[in-house]
């Protein structure tokens, strides 16, 4: 007998790509950032386990929100700490959809939106792009027009392509609110800032950030949300008191103050990115163009499955992705890899084990 | 125009208790503990913060829940770590209640429950206690046969009093589940770790349990839920992935191994506990009998705001606490202080100014 509501029984739960505990495999399965945080991370996380672990941490993040609002030129009120992008985003399914209120997606793209949606019993669609992973908007408008909360990552997963303002914008649910997923913002030709919360439509927007990837801290579980005072403050009314610990709290605002570590290894990735693509196509895969730290692409005669696990057997972990119901794809089900830019070691040892098996 | 849900915008937030960020306050409002965690904690934290913060932390937390089961006699698959109980608390509502499913809890009482209900947007009621803190039966067992969740903390809060085994199991819904909310429970004569989850009822229960209180750590924010391994199974998929950061995990770990430490700070606030409720008693309080870490009392001739305003101009904080309809309290409002049980030094103080106020 269980008393679990009907959709968390139904429920197969979003299953995280694999994170061995051992070492010696190179991990280029999940987007992380092969470069270290910055130095001025680990001493204040040392100097804040000193501190007063005892006492709960500010519910209001204080320092953590000045720090940020500095960088993306809005006031502290404009931001939203929260455990992870996925508390945000968790956040943003309980505040916004209602059982009968509709969440969409842009498909293939990040699944667990669709997770988020059956946790929440909310009803869901999927807004199929192109094969060129553009809109296809004749089929998105119609359900644009009836969504509560729609979820864009720019740049996409696992395409890594990037869509236009214009696109974005188009993209605002008539009568609802746009969740704009920057995860990988940090790693594009030109990053935002709060660009599109000016915009006429900014009123409808929520961007989320995360410390995950550009940042080098996925360890610590950090993102934010970006928006307009009130949507903000109906935000926090969902979240948990304390959601964010001390230690993650002193480690975010130590990171995003040292503007320049990021950017310097986003600049390294974006460089190893250009020779990672070119290589891959010189051995005989199609890559889509990538804004992100990581390439989507498929061997013109190896199976996106085997080539995973000969790379795994190397103690190479590689995303291998499956999706099915895609109209434009062999079989009606897209397949492929998705790998994440490494360090140059990490890419020389992926592209020599490539060379050995294609 | 807001696209908030309409329980959302209701909603006014759960306001947590002051946390103020200066320095100079004498804090006895939010439960915390007087002393500091275990060394090894921060060595753990340490050299967590020297490893692999790139990277994503073990979405299992294999490591913690080893240590955790080993502490309370279990297996690690009835073991949950969530971000802080709070995370814990949510998940459970978010994972038995339907918008037409009852939760209740006892009242007066932890007043959080009530807040996460109205954010799930699920019905609630209160089952109201007895002006000595023990159960109304003839109220509460028809609201609990029609009952989905039972949220119930012991000891309780704000009261500090220990319900019997035999008073927990009878509050278990007919068709649902009970929250048994252990956050005290370390605080008490006989501290339980998993005997009511071996009863025959022991598969409609789950036990919470925080690293706030007895292990120093409401910084670190660090909680986790204990029940049957299909219960936890159907828990974890209603969680984020990554819910609890590499430094909390490295943290709590460390700390559930030092049960040597905790048990020690806990001898030391049960005794200042009880120095304090006598010297209370003979200052004029009413104190409740308190298993927890913090009393509850009125004084017989002032006021508890005034006292509370008092105390906090000389920066002391204490909890001021008003609980609407309670028929048995005067002018069917209760009114108190709870008092956290600070080190020697704090309670010397706090008692200082109260021989001055009263």
């Amino acid at each position: 007998m269980s008393y679990f509501r009907p959709n968390i029984d139904r429920l197969a739960g979003y299953t995280p790509g694999e994170q061995p505990q051992d070492t010696g495999w190179i991990k280029l399965n999940t987007n992380e950032n092969p470069y270290p945080p910055s130095p001025r991370v680990i001493e204040a996380i040392t100097q804040a386990a000193q501190g007063r672990l005892n006492l709960y941490p500010d519910p209001l993040a204080t320092a953590f929100r000045r720090a940020a609002a500095d960088v993306f030129a809005v006031e502290p009120d404009w931001i939203l700490p929260g455990n992870g992008s996925d508390e945000n985003l968790t956040i943003l399914a309980r505040a916004f959809a209602d059982t009968t209120d509709q969440m969409v997606y842009p498909y293939p793209s990040y699944i667990l939106y669709e997770t988020l949606a059956d946790i929440q019993g909310a009803q869901h669609a999927r807004l199929p792009l192109n094969a060129d992973w553009s809109w296809d908007w004749s089929t998105a408008e119609p359900v644009l027009a009836k969504a509560k909360l729609a979820l864009v990552p720019n740049p996409n997963s696992p395409s890594g392509n990037r869509w236009t303002d214009a696109e974005i914008l188009r993209a605002v649910p008539a009568q609802g609110m746009l969740v704009l997923d920057e995860a990988y913002g940090d790693f594009a030709d030109q990053p935002h800032r709060a660009e599109l919360l000016r915009s006429p439509k900014g009123h409808q927007i929520v961007i989320t950030r995360t410390f995950s990837k550009s940042y080098s801290l996925a360890g610590i579980r950090f993102g934010f949300a970006m928006a307009h005072p009130d949507v903000i403050a109906g935000m926090r009314k969902v979240k948990d008191s304390y959601n964010c610990d001390a230690l993650s709290l002193a480690a975010a605002t130590a990171a995003i103050q040292d503007q320049a570590w990021m950017r310097q290894n986003v600049l390294r990735i974006r460089s190893s990115r250009q020779r990672l693509a070119e290589t891959l196509e010189t051995l005989g895969f199609r890559v889509t163009p990538s804004q992100a730290n990581f390439v989507w692409c498929q061997h013109s005669h190896h199976a996106s499955k085997d080539l995973y696990i000969q790379l795994k057997a190397r103690k190479i972990l590689v995303r291998f992705m499956v999706y099915p119901n895609v109209s434009w794809a062999a079989n009606g089900t897209l397949e492929g890899l998705r790998i994440t830019v490494g360090n140059d070691g990490e890419i020389e040892q992926l592209l020599t084990c490539l060379r050995e098996i294609v």
